[in-house]
């Protein structure tokens, strides 16, 4: 049994202040609108447990956003709707142990259908005892990876980043480097969740990535290079070292359709009974402040830990961020089309694992 | 069902600094170290579970100090040991949504033998579903009440407890107000887990109070006394309203073992298989800085929320409050000798409980 906690964390950031999460999540809200029908089509549909008198159910990298409480509350709407054995609920919000527990605590409906827990660490490790879970919700979370790949930012390797804060136009290596670590830490994901989801249960998996067989190139990747951008003007300006933008980069890897599908049938323990495709509305240029804004709110956490930015730093950094974001917009607004939000829908499968 | 969160809540004081619970908990420290062969001897002997593959475990009222950690430890070693089908482990942590919970995720052992969740709400209402738990463990929590009794911060009220901020030394229907809110408080929690904890399974419960019989005048609430007398005091030097120092009162109340008895047999879910009492060493005149700073670990976040005093001014109150042992020290001591920490273990017994 491997209860250990993480050894890197990229929490989000809490707080109720503009430029927090809680505040930023619109893009994330869209796609939790839409998953409604899918989460309860599957509950009602694929959903394989015989009148349950307990429900587990287990939210994987819930932030503190208001989000996640609303796709929690759909999964336990649907999942009473269909058991006349009138189950009770237990919902497990599980991040990273610095994540802000109790702002999300303190988010908690007190009229909630659901007991509550807290489950701090990273999902790349086992969180929960064996077959102890009914459902598994995840949305917008599998996209970071357990830690930046270390190749990446090693000087002395043929994969290092100079220049650079992600794979996107970045020599081959580079993106090899992170597909490895992502394979390895989906790998780790489904194995920790096939020893604890129940034979018979679901996971909801919600994963931002890009459609099948795009260059990374051409992928929305590029929002980061525009931010890399600014950090090389910030060293050029001699606010921050220029080491320092080198050894930076974002553990973040976008994934497409073929890769999970490859990851879930090599993991073997979990059959894919649904996959929806959701594709970017397109971003309109009146929404650029959003998005920057948006992306403040995820990686503002891990850029003030790197560089150690003050807030006027940040400010300085997104202000610039911003602005290039509206000069390189129609570029950008085309590689977006390349990305997609994956709804999976996958089913635990009735054979037992080594324990 | 009711998931409901508390309406009051009164949380130990988090972080890490001098005056923290973290740093001021060796008091408790002692009843954890004495109760861990309680632990072992009743998880061997009274535990009634067949070869459990997963184990769950309730730690009741937990804060954030490290002698939580210690015995739940204890416990998932004494339950490793005696069950062969090797069991993992689930410990949910579980204090008001206001307690520092993010300082207690980060003290976890990452070397430990079981998965933490932690679960905010308040004790006295249910916060875990049906037949859940196997073992609840609560130390030196149940004598903190759900709220102050309503009547003696009523100005109508002939249990108004005008100038006291506790029973000691008031009038009996001051007395009488806190002990109905004591027996519909532990009414509440043993119908709570009477519901949650599985027929076999056994609770823990070390408990601060009284020996049988003993004067309300009599007991270690004269340590609360005089706490009392100095924000009188700074009400006459000016530094707080004479008013708000009337509608303060502590939400805290010292039972007894005849009284925790009855309750336990009035709900009816549950035998007694063992009461250990664990009578005070006495206290020494040289350890009343620590016995001071001890208390206001405990109550400076009440006391703070009541009063809006800043740390000047709980300095001011504090200081005076160490002077005032010393001299009252004799008859405290005499008091103290009165006083008690129960352990008791208790067994869910096996009938079914109406949901």
């Amino acid at each position: 049994m491997d209860a250990k906690s993480e050894t890197k964390s990229f929490p989000m950031k809490g707080g109720d202040d503009e430029s927090s999460y809680v505040n930023n999540s619109s893009l994330q809200r869209k796609s939790v609108d839409l998953s409604k029908e899918i989460i309860e089509e599957a509950i009602s549909k694929n959903l394989s447990i015989e009148n349950p008198k307990t429900f587990w159910i287990a939210d994987l990298g819930c932030s503190v956003g208001s989000n996640t409480l609303v796709a929690v509350r759909n999964i336990v709407e649907a999942a009473d709707h269909k058991y006349k054995s009138q189950p009770e609920f237990q919902v497990f919000f599980n991040d990273h142990a610095s994540n802000d527990f109790n702002t999300l605590f303190l988010s908690l409906p007190s009229e909630r259908r659901y007991f509550a827990a807290g489950v701090p660490g990273s999902f790349y490790t086992r969180l929960f005892p064996r077959s102890s879970l009914h459902i598994v919700y995840s949305s917008t979370a599998l996209h970071w990876l357990s830690q930046v790949p270390k190749e990446v930012v090693d000087i002395n390797s043929s994969a290092w980043n100079k220049g650079r804060i992600h794979y996107t136009d970045a020599p081959n290596e580079v993106l090899q480097a992170y597909s490895a670590q992502y394979v390895t830490d989906m790998e780790a994901f489904l194995l920790a969740r096939a020893h604890e989801v129940v034979c018979g249960g679901l996971m909801f998996l919600v994963i931002p990535g890009v459609i099948d067989g795009t260059r990374d190139s051409q992928t929305d990747g590029g929002f980061f290079d525009v931010l890399g951008s600014c950090l090389a003007k910030m060293a050029k300006m001699g606010m921050v070292e220029e080491a320092k933008v080198d050894s930076f980069n974002l553990p973040v890897y976008h994934t497409s359709p073929k890769e999970v599908i490859e990851s879930v049938e090599k993991n073997g323990y979990f059959t894919i009974e649904r996959l929806e495709k959701m594709y970017s509305t397109g971003i309109s240029i009146d929404h650029i402040q959003i998005f920057s804004d948006h992306l403040r709110a995820g990686l503002e956490v891990i850029i003030k830990q790197h560089f150690g930015f003050s807030k006027s730093d940040l400010d300085i950094l997104f202000d610039m961020y911003t602005k290039r974001l509206v000069d390189s917009f129609p570029t950008l607004a085309k590689a977006a089309e390349k990305s997609l939000h994956m709804f999976f829908v996958l089913k635990r499968k009735n054979i037992t694992i080594a324990h």
